[in-house]
């Protein structure tokens, strides 16, 4: 416990400066040093898309803080242009080479803080004669897309390789402004977290932007010629974004001896501490705990970095007598999370139904297909939400929830109550805001609550659009229980349609077997099994209804866009 | 337990209508009766003032069910224009009017289901040459007040009496409808569910969109001459709504002798149930148990009504043996709530500050201005939150979120965490999804609960805005530590300015007693207060800083707007 314990912090933007400006209100006579390798600190990375896009027109407006300001207000020594290359954990030093000079110096720390980051796993190497290739994390990135940008004449040609979060912005962005963007990704649809039947209605809303699409596909080669494909295409190109997976960046925790854990990410405890109690790590470079398996996991968002680095200056606070109550642990993971495309919010926390598949980990899946506010208001837009539930437990394992408006209202309060521990059915019971602009009486979330709540109480019982084949090949029929004039608009081949509103009446038309319902969305669906199941039939309802059986089908073949 | 029961629901709208529905998908052989005393069922009600102002342009779409589709989908009997005028419940029957022809029959019930709504408290008569004076609460109110619009010629003059939701949906549907109009309210301000410097936003909104507002007022008489108040002012009016509080329209049960609690809604228990063991009541004719204080209320939500109506059918169906489990008690209500004012999201949850207080009920209050989503990207706008805590188990006790974009959703997420318990600290440790056009990396719901966390730990300490007199009569110094510039724009009379990032180094000018730190929302305030106790110094933040005060203050005096 000393009067001035020396505090040096490796990287300043999330993580690292949370727990310095923290570090700061609760000790006023740390010295705290912030060690950063790039030209700037607590720069909005996730902002970065969008200034390439135009959409953020003010460079500046990127730069939340300087050093300078940072001086003022927190008393922080940051030293920008430096990178810590070594650590010397006997010493309890850090080397610090300045980035400009080239000259390494050797500071001591009485705590030690790694917000290293997150970093490529491997970049496509840039030959001589083919377009920029550039990965979009730092603002030395976007300087370099933007002046690549800049040179351009006529319409531009983009490929961004890899579907994810950044993938997405990137082509989102390029395409604002202006150029042809073409998409490659490795599996079977962008935004592998999802789904295929919920990645469906991002597809469809990439094809209708004009962004050719290539799914199933991998980058053989960047070169002058253009983007080599490995199915013999050659895609041209004035700027390749290499949007592919990134991995904790933990060489120099690793060569100090520092455990890493299963993922490769730092292992810390609860409290965010190292193999080494004086070392603690914080954010994209450091394992989490997932909470559904409650294993160690990767998630890179910049709230759980915040979070826990607030969590490492209150417990080196604590340490030293400046905090009375111990920091609680840090709380499991959820993965929450959401991006933009085109307007669409696509959103998603906990696992989804292949994950648990793989896991072999039981679940029960729940579609719908709500409005996210009263269907008489103006602008109501649709949702399509999942709910992956414990059918032991009732508890929320995981959901994913996309809209052109209200998606980010659903998955927050879902991700709430999850980490809250609320049972699926209880989604029910949340009396939620509602006004016809802003939900629904019944809200989608409610409505989610009640699905559970019949399925937990038997009251329904239905089938995967993927279960559907093989279901119809033990003998069972499907019925559409949708109006005539929907079933002319399309409708899942070889099924009979007895609208729900004349089932009680046509009963005797009805195939023996079983009987697989479906409408639209599912919910006339569920009416239907209810009358049937009283009557004496073996009903099930098809989950999520046509809709979620047509976007799951048409995942199933690679998507071209050409 | 009969083979076929008969069931009569009086009342067919929100709660009446998911009886019906939920107990026919649990009981196809049940006889469903609906009396319904207007003409129509099913309709939506909460869309009547958007009706009005013409966001909803056909009438149609308000009538979400006829008689003919709830018989054919759900083989309900559902009579319009019938009247319940009496109970018998020894014999188990009801006497219904017909009330086209005013011929009664006597209907016999298994199981009755009480859903008779709320009722104006009192109406102002209509006296003849006056304008027409209507509630807004039916499809007959809607078509009479178009009749009187449609019959105005050049600018109308409406007067709507009360500030409540519905009232301040007439005042904005009437003035996009082109009117003049004038709002008057009987307390300090409108909402009285919010606290003052909550409602204040809400004044300002309502000033700048040219609404002539008069407060601390109440009508004395309406006639040929116009609309008279108690402070002598007559105002012209072409329609006068009275949108004044409503009450449980309990009289019928009351008269069959029913309990009705001490708030004069019918009383039921956990699974609706009346005093009467046969009949059921739900919806705004019944009481609520209130979350914070476990004590009955009144709360006249429609999605209460919705999960209630359904809790009776589930209670019905497993009385019939076909639920094996018994229906789950009803959980408290939070009266969780928004309306929309002009485009300002206005949402609660829970308790005021102000019936805290009157209740003698301990609470610690937190005001934050933060914006809706990262403020580097185009479009973020300010909310205004406030959150109430019980300081001796963290526990939320309520919470007012207003804001232009992203209120409806952090209302809904601090309702979820609030019903399942979570404390206002844990709001810190929510995973909520972040990109930059719809959140921030630290989500204004996060901060909220970074504040409660401070107060927690004892790491800040603050004060209200209506504390300041008497703190400063007291002796203290109110210090502004915003910047020169955000000063000379206005400020707190008698504050002495220094810019947090210059405390440090002009710490010798502070005045000596406790210091009143502020800034414009609180969160430089809590930094100048963290250096400030650290160097010894007794200061407290004002809570919600600058705009938090001028707002409070500003409601201390009657609005008057002419």
């Amino acid at each position: 416990m000393s009067k001035s314990m020396r505090v040096i912090i490796v990287g300043g933007v999330a993580g690292g400066m949370s727990a310095a400006t923290r570090l700061r209100r609760l000790d006023e006579n740390a010295e705290i040093i912030v060690i950063e390798r790039g030209d700037y600190v607590s720069f909005a990375n996730c902002g970065l898309p969008y200034y390439v896009g135009g959409v953020i027109p003010e460079r500046e407006s990127l730069l939340l803080q300087t050093p300078q300001s940072l001086r003022a207000r927190f008393a922080l020594d940051v030293r920008v242009g430096h990178e810590v290359t070594a650590i010397d954990r006997e010493a309890q030093t850090v080397t610090v080479r300045d980035l400009r000079t080239g000259i390494d110096t050797v500071e001591h720390y009485d705590a030690l803080i790694l917000a290293t980051g997150a970093s490529s796993r491997e970049i496509y190497p840039q030959v001589d004669g083919a377009a920029p290739v550039a990965t979009l994390r730092t603002i030395d990135d976007v300087d370099r897309i933007t002046a690549a940008l800049d040179g351009l004449t006529g319409t531009g040609r983009a490929v961004v390789v890899g579907g994810g979060f950044i993938g997405l912005e990137a082509v989102e962005n390029l395409a604002h402004r202006g150029l042809a963007v073409t998409l490659v990704q490795h599996g079977a649809h962008p935004l592998s977290p999802l789904d295929p039947e919920m990645a469906s209605v991002v597809v469809d809303t990439l094809r209708s932007e004009d962004v050719d699409l290539r799914t199933r596909t991998t980058v053989t080669a960047i070169d002058a010629d253009g983007v080599h494909l490995d199915d013999g295409t050659t895609l041209a190109a004035d700027l390749v974004i290499d949007a592919r997976g990134v991995q904790p960046a933990a060489s120099v925790a690793a060569a100090s001896g520092l455990r890493l854990g299963p993922t490769g990410g730092i292992a810390v405890d609860g409290h965010q501490r190292t193999s080494d109690p004086r070392i603690f790590a914080v954010g994209d470079a450091v394992e989490k705990i997932d909470q559904v398996s409650e294993e160690p996991t990767l998630v890179t968002m910049a709230g759980l970095a915040n979070r826990h680095g607030r969590t490492i200056a209150d417990v080196i606070a604590w340490e030293s007598g400046l905090l009375d109550e111990r920091p609680q642990d840090a709380t499991p993971a959820t993965g929450t999370a959401i991006v933009g495309v085109f307007g669409l919010a696509v959103a998603m926390t906990g696992w989804s139904e292949k994950r648990l598949r793989d896991a072999g980990w039981p679940h029960r899946v729940i579609h719908a297909h709500p409005v996210d506010h009263a269907a008489y208001y103006p602008g109501a837009e649709r949702l399509t939400m999942k709910l992956l539930v414990d059918p032991d437990t009732d508890l929320i394992l995981g959901a994913q929830v996309i809209g052109r408006a209200g998606a980010d209202k659903r998955i927050d309060v879902i991700a709430t109550a999850m980490q809250a521990g609320l049972t699926a059915s209880q989604l029910a019971r949340l009396e939620l805001a509602y006004a016809p602009q802003y939900g629904s009486a019944k809200d989608p979330i409610n409505m989610l609550g009640y699905i559970a709540d019949n399925h937990a109480s038997g009251t329904t019982d239905s089938i995967q659009w993927h279960e559907l084949d093989a279901a119809r090949d033990a003998g069972a029929s499907v019925i559409d229980v949708r109006s005539a004039s929907e079933y002319e608009r399309g409708g899942i081949p070889g099924s009979l349609n007895i609208s729900v509103d004349d089932l009680r009446s046509r009963i005797a038309e009805l195939p023996e077997g079983e009987l697989i319902v479906h409408c639209q969305v599912g919910q006339r669906g569920h009416t239907a099994v209810r009358i049937l199941r009283q009557l004496g039939r073996d009903a099930r309802n098809l989950d999520g209804g046509y809709l979620t059986w047509r976007a799951g089908t048409a995942m199933r073949e690679p998507v071209l866009t050409p």
